[in-house]
Order: C-alpha cells, then structure tokens, then sequence
C-alpha cells in the first residue's frame, strides 16, 4: 500500500499523534511506504484564493473552479498546493488523523481540501463517485472526540457520529471516487486509563493492517444518476 | 437588532457578496445595527494554536481547552480573536454568510469558530443549549451552493440539505445556545438569470426583516439529558 496521512494536530503529546506514531510504526513494518502531510508542523496555509495559483484566467474577477481549470492543465498551481496534489495522486489510501472540533474538520484540515481537491485533479468532467478523478483509492478517518459514545448516539445530543461524518464521507471522499473505510473513532481520549488507551492504540493497528479489506460504506453509483440526482424508480443509496 | 454578519467570501462580485450588501441596505434601512466580519477583507487567520492566546497556562503542552480557560478568565486572548469575541458577544442575531465548499464551511469561516468560540466564552461549566452560555441570541446561516435543489434532496447524491447543515445548527449554533433559525439556502446563482437573482435577493430581504419572529429549529432542551445523554423514557428532539 501508498499510504499518505494528512495529520492535523499540533500537541505532540496528544492522543492523535499516538495515533499517527501507530500508523507509522505499523505501516513500516508490514512493508507498505507511508508519507505524512503534518499540517501544524508544515505551517500549511489553509485559506483559498489566489495564492492557490501560479497562473491567472481571469485577473478582474477571482472564479476558483475557472483558476482550478487552467492551474490543473498548465501546471500553475502554487509549490505547495503542488507539493499535496502530488502526494494525493501517489497515495492509494488516503487517512485524514484530526480531532473532530465542532463537530467537524480542524480549519487547517478543511482548507487542505478546500485547495489541493480543485477542480481537473480530484473532480470536473463529469467525473464522481465510482467513476470519479480519484477512484480505484480508499480513504478513511481516524478521529477523535471529546465526548462519551452515548453522546454520539440516537441518545444523545449529537446524534450517531456516521451522521456527522457524513458531508465528509459523502461529500469529499466519496465524490471524488474513494471508496470509504468504515471510520475509526476515538471517544475522550482525555479519561482513558493507559491500559485502555493501549488497547485502543491495538485495535488501530488491527485497522491498519486490514485496510485493503475493511468494509466499506455504500456510496451512489454514477450509473443509477442523472446530473447528481437519481433516475425515476431507482432507491438511493443508505446514508 | 444588533446583527453581526461573518461574511466569507473573497470575490466582490460574487452572489454572496450581493447578499452581503443586500442585508447592509435592509437592516440599516430598517434601523437595526450591523456589524461585519468579512473575512477575507481582513486577511483573518484562521489556524487555532498558541497565536490565540497572549496568556500561557501551560508551556511544555498545548491544550487547548486550559489556554481558552485561563485567557478567558483573565483577558488572554490575541487581539485578533478579542476583536471577534467582542462582536460575538455584542450581536443578538448571528448570520454567517458563505458558499458551502465540500458540504461545509470554507476554512476561514471554520477557523473563526474553531478560535472565536472558546472555553469560558461560547461554552463552559456545564451551559449548553437552552442553558449555553450565548443563549438569547438567534443565529442563522446563509448560504450558496453549486447543485440544483434536486441534488440536495433524498433523491440527490448528497440528501437533504438540512442533514448537510446539521452539524453546524446542532454543533456549533445550538450547543452554544443560539436559537437556530431555518436557513436561507440559494441553489446554483451562477446559472440564475437576472430576474430569478433579483427574486432571490427580494426573498432574502424578506427573510433578514422577519429575524426576531423567524421559525427556528428544533434543539435539545437541557432539562431532558444528564452530561449531553437523554434521560430514560424522554424522545430526542428531532434532527
């Protein structure tokens, strides 16, 4: 396997860097290579615009996706946007390591894919789902979160955490043709006693090394739609 | 009303930006104050590490949580975030202004909330949702997306556009306290014609006029749950 793991924490203490530290030794190991996008620690620049291009289309008006466009087929995107596209191209299984904060992507992660998934290099032309830019890769999230799993439940305030995951499962990964690994979860890491957070740390490696079989989560078929939407008397795909 | 708008949007031109503008002209010609935070204008760093504190609880690991909790209680914060915090406290109707950038919030505007919304300011000592700590304020979210409105639907590869929203009602604007106001949600602007945007920029000042009586969505109410879990035999409030 091409692993690359996108890493967003900037404790080295944390239970995310323990994670990260088990992906690395784990995947040396078993002989698969591994590069890792440390964000904190690369003081990587999370705001799209302009500084997203070396090229310009158009200098009176900022369109991203027709900056994207010529970017993608001139290679005029900026050294380190081009420095992500080109280890998300390498991979063929992608991990995003963060802390779910408000219930979502750490800005510093978020705005990764905000600029390096542009436009003719993760999506354009039609192309999504099983028949998108980046299929025949595998993705998947190793998160943690603050709070108990009864939080992240049908009882509890949150609702299941599949549902919050679900713009990223859906929306960036599965988009642009992953097929999405069922998510590893954490829950506070923060209480956990170090024979539990051992434990937890087993469990990742078990995830690790099974990734090229780990089930998968149901994604749409290109084939039953329609410009996004579903043909009439066909069923979507489960959440 | 005292309305705070975080717009976050780069181009001047751009569908958001009408709205912006939009909502300068009907609530100043409505009497109501407004204030701006536009993002993108004001180059706002949205990275959350030590630069949001000018106070240190602790210098060999950064948790973030304990740095929140002390620059709160002693006037820590960086200048940038202070400013912020400031606004946030002085609006009574919250409006967050962008395009929805792979299912969620582009990374500038997530960093605000990853950096504005502290421990001791936003959320603290056990005060959530009707009882959070920025209760009696409204929020809404208003906001463009690229797909047709059929795309956002249970026939759309994405489902409906309330679940996509959900983690920001529930997580960021809820938990905190804001009542949630249903959002104004404007599908694929680039491809409306003059007279279908006029309609639109109408509806939206329709929607900006009738805030303070506006139906909001439903949220957990604290006296059903114990540490953010439902109490035995209560229903959850619907998603």
């Amino acid at each position: 396997m091409r692993v690359l793991i996108v890493h967003a924490h900037h404790e080295p203490t944390s239970f995310n860097t323990a994670l990260l530290t088990t992906a690395r030794e784990t995947l040396a190991a078993a002989g698969h290579e591994l590069r890792v996008s440390d964000l904190y620690a690369m003081g990587f620049q999370p705001v799209s615009d302009r500084r997203n291009f070396r090229t310009v289309a158009n200098a009176e008006r900022l369109d991203q996706q027709a900056e994207e466009r010529l970017a993608a087929a001139s290679g005029g995107f900026a050294d380190d946007v081009a420095a992500e596209i080109e280890k998300l191209l390498w991979c063929d299984h992608l991990i995003f390591q963060f802390p779910i904060w408000w219930l979502g992507l750490p800005a510093i992660l978020k705005g990764w894919v905000d600029r390096v998934f542009a436009l003719g290099v993760a999506y354009g032309g039609g192309r999504w789902f099983d028949g998108g830019a980046l299929a025949g890769r595998r993705a998947m999230l190793s998160v943690t979160v603050g709070g108990t799993a009864e939080v992240y439940s049908d009882i509890g305030v949150y609702g299941p955490a599949e549902d919050i995951l679900f713009p990223i499962h859906r929306g960036i990964f599965g988009f642009t043709g992953f097929q999405v690994i069922e998510p590893f979860v954490v829950y506070g890491p923060g209480r956990m006693d170090p024979t539990t957070r051992a434990g937890v740390l087993a469990a990742y490696r078990e995830k690790l090394l099974g990734l090229e079989r780990a089930a998968v989560l149901p994604m749409p078929k290109v084939a039953d739609y329609e410009r996004l939407v579903l043909k009439p008397g066909l069923r979507p795909a489960a959440p």
